[in-house]
């Protein structure tokens, strides 16, 4: 059949389109994107093989070659070959994930890997499920921490309820807001924490909230700890976290999404001591561990409490009258009803790289954040936002030349907040490097250089990403910021 | 570099696996497939390229060829392969799709897909959004409702609000159920309304229930309307329920998970008519049109209630200081972080297809499956459970011929109850086909027998299924049951 002829040109263009010489981003802004692609963006009439392949390929080439080193501007990039091998026949066999009779093996592997996973992060008797990511994943988290306080919040609701507060560090992800929304607790029932400059939750203020909110009657269903904050890449004191949750008896989550991967590595999973002490764990494999998007995983200490909170028994799915074992349907878990097979991919590149090769490439990506760290501390024009590391998150400022010694007040730090996005965009439309910039409490605008799977990232690479944020750096000048 | 090549081999490995002389399912009980498997699955030591090799081709042996037209167990199965091309190509190319610079040319496709879809579903001016699964869409519909009739509960949670209750066919999906209970609502909010025989929502029913829950200071905030139950196919009354909000001032939305891909033929569309005056849609491209798992939209009349409801402005993703049009960051109207470029694939179908192309497609379907209802009408030993066709869902009991010409009191339909299943596993064990069945209402189980994407589908194909059918059906014996 002609059209499945296609499936073979698939390989072969995108080989081409993100050949080595082929550019990072050839950045142009939307209007002119839409005029430059209209006739291959529109759709209504049918086109032939030829003519799609045409408009597939100027649509690649337009869009950012995210697996190249240079493309610093997210904190994933980079996919193991092995999980995209994964992917594509994972999409070839096109399953969803809710019972052991449509994926019998694929079921299987879910367990395999939920069960190898929870003892890496010491839950040996845990439970889990594969989420379409972190978001999900704190949705999850605090869903199942209110249900353990208030089972009858399921078919009650929450209006009868004492009234419900969370805690996180103000350096912590959003998502954390986005579902005290959805699940109708309101953004206002998140504490947040003062993180300290590097980062991390300021324990002493945690406890002096609980105490506040438990004398005013208030009811504290979960404390998020981070071991991995978005920008500075800050992991939380999990064990005094523990603590204290131990003490009040509050439910505690880690949010783990970028930071899980260091548990890959002997040496660097002593930063996360005490998330074996959590009751559950978000992790993304898709982030550093380089498996395709999306990966990621919720985890629980107690067995059987995923499903009691989620399960909806429908009866022409999950039937109890089928003649095998149902126990292998894990799909009344999910809050999802059809779910990716997202497991899959992962077990490909665990399978073939086995723990050990795990291990060696986030030893490998924590050896080049240090080795970025240590070269920007000491060249002249940058300076580091924090230190030491903590997840392989690089933050820093270039400072031009034209910027230094000078006294450093607001009107001057008002000019780095403009300088750091204008050397983005130089970078970007250059196509040098991708990399990401953000403001952090009291600071103004920096670099977030972070480091994912990249076997082939060498400490040349990296000497190069910062001479071209040097290069760019000193192309602005007051006029043209 | 080697495992570079390994991709080289999914093409090869997937046309071997699936090759048409491979059976659908060889079936092993979990157990003993978890002994064929054991080395096979176990990770931990690396293992070699051709090792890899080995393993991947055991697991797909004895995994599910869902793409065989006999796969006929879940509202999915036929992948159509420019979607398949799409997803690949989207897989290797790895995008995130929150923010124009990291998906230019992805977000203006998800932009074209939109609005293209918006329009053949009514909604010209409208928003929405690509969304992993009918069930989170779900979540969305019940968010935007809520957030529409109270929007202080972003910050405030539902706590102080009015008791807040939502209407669903009894027939519906479950994931109302499971978003009840997630957004704090309860299990209880849900009013399951009695639907007819034909599987429609009885809007007498719906009207009363209205009144009661208004006379008793509760506020009604959605009414869900079905276009395509996941049992029987059925479309409730779109018209009628629309009157209905309007009248009593309710957020309307359709769960078209299944039956929206009518909406792609001029002929069928009409079934769904009404839908234009809903608030909010759902649709699974991923079911009947073939687009790989998974395709799904969130579709919403009122433009800028998406973002209003669900934007956190993480400073880190959405700054306001960019050097392009920020407008064209689209990620923060949702739930989600990192998102997957679903749009991208259903491009791939589109522009080869077009509108014409999926005109026919859905036209073909329905023909099919009205022969396989009027072929099972008349055939002896099949008894329809309801007629005339909705959706594609072909819904029937095979009576063995030991049943027939008895009375048909409560024991003769528990009979019927087992005999169902045990055809199923027959049918499974023996690779022949794996079809849905399922109770509903007073009903004992039957069969689902749901038409997708299959072009190559004939009808002597259903002919074959339904032979496979009786055949089963005649092995059994009151006392292998």
């Amino acid at each position: 059949m002609e059209q499945e002829s296609f499936l073979h040109r698939v390989l072969k263009i995108v080989k081409d389109e993100t050949a080595p010489n082929v550019p990072l981003i050839e950045f142009r802004h939307p209007k002119e994107l839409e005029d430059i692609l209209k006739d291959d963006i529109s759709i209504s009439d049918p086109v032939s093989d030829q003519q799609l392949e045409e408009s597939v390929r100027k649509v690649l080439h337009y869009s950012v070659k995210t697996n190249k080193p240079t493309f610093k501007n997210q904190l994933y990039g980079g996919t193991d070959p092995y999980g995209l091998a994964g992917t594509w026949i994972a999409e070839a066999f096109n399953t969803s994930q809710y019972t052991y009779e449509v994926a019998p093996v694929f079921t299987l592997i879910e367990n395999k890997m939920l069960n190898h996973i929870l003892k890496l992060f010491g839950f040996p008797d845990g439970d889990g499920i594969f989420s379409p990511g972190g978001s999900i994943s704190m949705l999850y988290a605090i869903v199942a921490a209110r249900f353990k306080a208030f089972p009858e919040v399921k078919s009650k609701g929450i209006r009868n309820l004492p009234e419900m507060v969370m805690y996180s560090s103000e350096s912590c992800h959003y998502s954390i807001m986005k579902a005290a929304h959805w699940l109708g607790l309101g953004t206002e029932s998140v504490r947040l924490i003062k993180s300290n400059q590097c980062g991390q939750m300021v324990i002493e203020e945690l406890e002096t909230a609980l105490k506040n909110d438990i004398n005013s009657n208030k009811v504290p269903i979960m404390v998020n700890g981070t071991a991995g904050t978005t920008v500075l890449g800050a992991i939380d004191n999990l064990d005094k976290i523990a603590d204290i949750c131990a003490e009040y008896g509050v439910w505690m989550h880690v949010d783990a999404c970028w930071g899980g991967s260091l548990m890959l590595s002997q040496k660097f999973r002593t930063k996360l001591k005490g998330i074996e002490r959590a009751n559950s764990i978000s992790w993304n494999p898709h982030k550093m561990a380089g498996a395709p998007l999306q990966c990621s995983l919720f985890l629980l200490k107690e067995r059987g409490l995923l499903h009691e909170a989620n399960s909806a028994a429908a009866q022409y799915l999950f039937q109890q009258d089928k003649f095998y074992d149902v126990r292998y349907d894990t799909g009344d878990k999910s809050i999802q009803c059809g779910r990716k097979i997202d497991a899959f991919k992962l077990w490909m590149i665990w399978k073939a790289r086995g723990d050990i090769g795990l291990n060696q490439m986030t030893d490998y990506i924590m050896e080049l954040a240090e080795f970025c760290l240590e070269t920007v501390a000491l060249r002249p024009g940058f300076r580091l936002v924090s230190a030491p590391l903590q997840c392989p998150n690089v933050c820093f400022w270039y400072i031009p030349s034209f910027m230094r010694h000078q006294t450093e007040d607001e009107k001057w730090w008002g000019l780095m907040h403009k300088i750091t996005p204008k050397i983005k965009e130089i970078l970007m439309t250059s196509s040098r490097m991708m990399v990401a910039y953000s403001p952090h409490k009291e600071h103004k605008n920096f670099f977030r250089l972070a480091f994912t799977f990249h076997p082939k990232l060498k400490e040349k690479d990296i000497i190069e990403m910062l001479q071209a944020i040097e290069d760019c750096g000193e192309m602005i000048t007051i006029e043209n910021l």
